[in-house]
């Protein structure tokens, strides 16, 4: 059975996070998505930490055959072509693949692609049926779209670190990149629904994500202007105030977190922890007003389990919870292993460097390859050669070698 | 223009955030959502704060006509029908709408659809072209799926808690509620990926988003086991190790984040610091090792500016950098208003609540409508009448009423 994307080719000028980010999601759904680097590759092939060959990772890269983990967990799935746009024969060159391609991602600045004459406006001309996604901190137009972008400084400006820690403390960045990965997905939203569109008429459009706007979408889910008008603390560390008990409570070994959403919640807990007196707050609002005498309840009776204990006793009563585990403790985790969400990416040449890497939820489609000198580099089928409409297949990335050489998925 | 999914028809039995968010994107792109809820409406009308015809916002709902922000906020744009499927005549009539629809978003527990005698197996022998997105907490299957799912606990299991905030303090949650969110997008995409494969092959499919799935692999964006083997902290603070300076710094009147990737932005800096000395750190392994060095040299520097001064200073020299706002910045922003983010959605009757909401980026199509009883109650055009396969008016979600009436949205 096709893949959803099958037949549909992506054009991928994205750098870092986002754009290859997005156009990943793209191959995973069975689009040929290829890679559009500078000659020499872009600067994530030089983003430490590095596999080497020998199956070791560490932050230095000593040889070629030393790939960054960035390049590995990114652009996996992908081909890859040279070309330099900034120059008059490369943008000819982008500008015929543009041609026979149905998706640009790019996540520039906003005046990088009309300054090298490769704006939205140009690329229609060659071809209407062109979907351009640009993916950019702030978006193009408005008073802050040529600030740096980068995840942290957009949160920073959105308020998502001024919302996030406790209300004597600093704020606090999220520790996952989630500006980043949510302008991608965002960005694969409107790819998609942009084809439905010229499925209708034909014609391609300009996509304009912006990171301020999907950071500005996820915080108002929550009336912010009420809070504001009520007075609260900008931050409120674990706590929220859909109830009690709903906080992370330190255990003997470590952390718990309890969601006590309604009064049967806090009915049974109160049972639990002998403290009848503290079943009187049966509404929302008493809980809530009373949120800190049934913290400090829950606090003492955490305080003296191990976490496994508060979890056991928890679920004993249907309240729920769930440990606060280390970032690590994915990695060997059989709900992970159930469902297939951590695969094994290997390195060209190795016995197998072990690294988990986000699975798709379709087969992944090729193995990440090499820039154009790839040693390992086949000829490409007649629709693809004929695709990026050049013929020295030395400049172009290579497919899976079927005899297991390359870089392959498992 | 037709929108992408004009034509296409879903059904919203989702609750609170991620299953009513999912249909509601779905809205913006153009489908009709139908809001499926028990007799009474589900819980989600009864969630504080709430807008009252008067003006003012607060939390309680003291008549029929205050209104839930979380309902107006998630729920606009779409109809909404009253069916008790948990009764023989309901669950009839549940899978007569299934009949005539192409998607039906759910977020119930795994269990509950197979218990209603309305699992996949079910809804495809009615309506082989139906897809089925099911959003839950862990996903269909694995040692965790009848844990409870709510987005605190899955954040804490998957480890983002654990790696957010400082190494020698407690685990941190993202001030905005990232789980639910991500993956009610990641539904979207994979309900737009399985209308495409429908147009490819005519049959529907089951879809299961877990958001222990969607904050895994947010997570392993980045290396893990590479940073559990090299034993790093848990948690780093606002820093990263992929330069210097890359963290969150104290002004006089504030906080400031600076993004210093590069070595010439650092060089830049030491400039403006005076600090020449530091510019000896001129490659990225040199700068991130000097880290803590640069963070106190920049925190003397910051701490005497207040964070506009500081802004300037940096913007002078091209080091990037943002201001840390508050979470309600955003109310009253050039950028936000440049790029039409928030929306007013306006209470029925009333002289205008100013409920600034996150903006579609294609235009909203109705507003939010009260549950059966509703007394702006119009006619349906006869395409959805039939749709819903009832003949009781009374029975529907109104249409906006062409004379004001009804909740408006702005």
């Amino acid at each position: 059975m096709a893949a959803p994307l099958a037949g549909i080719t992506v054009l991928d000028l994205g750098r870092v996070i986002s754009g290859p980010l997005c156009a990943l999601t793209l191959a995973e759904l069975g689009a040929t998505v290829i890679r559009v680097e500078k000659p020499g590759g872009d600067s994530s092939w030089q983003l430490p930490p590095f596999a080497h060959p020998d199956g070791s990772m560490d932050g230095t890269r000593r040889t070629e055959a030393d790939i960054s983990l960035s390049h590995l967990k990114r652009d996996h799935g992908k081909r890859s072509i040279e070309v330099d746009y900034t120059t008059p024969q490369g943008r000819d060159q982008l500008l015929a693949l543009v041609g026979r391609a149905d998706v640009l991602v790019e996540n520039f600045r906003p005046t990088v692609m009309s300054s090298l004459g490769l704006d939205y406006e140009v690329l229609k001309r060659v071809n209407p049926r062109i979907i351009h996604c640009s993916i950019t901190g702030y978006g193009h137009g408005g008073p802050y779209q040529h600030r740096h972008g980068m995840a942290l400084l957009v949160a920073a400006m959105s308020g998502a670190l001024g919302k996030t820690g406790f209300p004597d403390g600093p704020p606090v960045t999220p520790g996952f990149p989630v500006g980043d990965h949510v302008s991608a997905v965002y960005g694969v939203i409107a790819i998609l629904a942009a084809l439905r569109h010229r499925d209708h008429c034909g014609l391609g459009q300009f996509i304009d994500v912006s990171m301020y706007d999907v950071m500005v979408n996820m915080l108002w889910d929550e009336p912010l202007d009420q809070y504001q008008d009520e007075s609260r603390a900008d931050r409120l560390g674990n706590t929220d105030l859909r109830g009690a008990p709903i906080n992370v409570y330190p255990t003997r070994d470590g952390w718990i977190a309890i969601m006590g959403l309604s009064t049967a919640h806090l009915a049974r807990l109160c049972v639990e922890l002998d403290r009848p007196d503290l079943a009187v707050h049966d509404t929302l609002a008493a809980r809530t007003a009373a949120a800190g005498e049934i913290d400090a309840a829950v606090t003492r009776w955490t305080s003296c389990l191990s976490t496994a204990e508060a979890m056991a006793r928890l679920d004993a009563i249907d309240v729920p919870n769930a440990p606060v585990r280390s970032p690590w403790a994915t990695r060997d985790d059989p709900h992970v292993d159930a469902r297939g969400m951590l695969v094994t990416l290997e390195h060209a040449a190795s016995p197998g460097v072990p690294l988990p890497y986000r699975a798709a939820r379709l087969p992944l489609i090729m193995p990440a390859v090499e820039l154009g000198a790839s040693p390992v580099v086949e000829p490409l089928g007649a629709s693809t050669a004929e695709l990026v409409g050049v013929t020295d297949e030395g400049s172009l990335g290579g497919t899976p070698a079927a005899d297991g050489g390359g870089h392959q998925v498992h």
